[in-house]
């Protein structure tokens, strides 16, 4: 049985020019049964990049590492630079075709781990009206 | 160094009676600078107690194990049944006195280890005409 607290790679990010796919291993694809009900997901991957280097250390940075962003706590940031490795992306599915789920293209590399998907639940997930820094609105 | 893939937990839900909080160890609250500006953060939490279980290896349930929600796969659910123990909340900030972080309350345990935390940018993470099925308009 799988460790506490181990993550196991569900899948992979397949990026070919334009088109952007996230693949499922075959023994996770009873997994996505249902999800071509939906018009977006919530994709977890892992940011492999940085795996085994002291950036899982690093706490505080210059988002996007433009010193003209204040210095920033990394969980008040989306940076891949933080102590658990997890990029989060809301993403339009485009459609899915047995075990590859095509979405408009997101800020992941080609073979990125791909962790968890779950369905967008508007009712829960979307906050328009939230609010955050003046900084951002320039990103 | 921290093994590939593993997850370490950076804080752990509070819970008493009404009032939630998520309360960030020391060793990590320097990443908190700036997250109190933010109205709305993005909880990522460790579904522990399906932790070195079979329910890892479940890709199909009933929906809040309701047998009148049709089978689905995990990755169309928020099911805390899935490969990968990912909880995730959009949260409301109430406010945030040194290391705790007061929320409005969310479907967690008290005890349930806080994995990662992320600001909500509704530029990239609102998404109000997101359609699912019908059955969940129910839930």
């Amino acid at each position: 049985m799988t460790d506490r607290f181990a993550i196991v790679p569900i899948g992979v990010i397949d990026k070919q020019g334009d088109t952007m796919a996230v693949r499922i291993y075959d023994a996770f694809a009873d997994g996505l049964l249902g999800l071509d009900q939906h018009s977006h997901i919530i994709l977890t991957t892992w940011f492999h990049k940085n795996d085994g280097s002291e950036k899982r250390q690093t706490l505080q940075v210059h988002p996007r590492g433009d010193r003209r962003n204040p210095l920033t706590g990394v969980f008040a940031t989306r940076s891949p630079v933080r102590p658990n490795l997890l990029a989060l992306f809301v993403c339009k599915v485009l459609s899915i075709e047995g075990n590859r789920i095509f979405i408009d293209p997101i800020e992941a590399f080609d073979g990125s781990p791909v962790i968890d998907i779950k369905p967008y639940i508007p009712r829960i997930d979307a906050i328009p009206e939230a609010t955050g820094p003046a900084w951002r609105e320039k990103e």
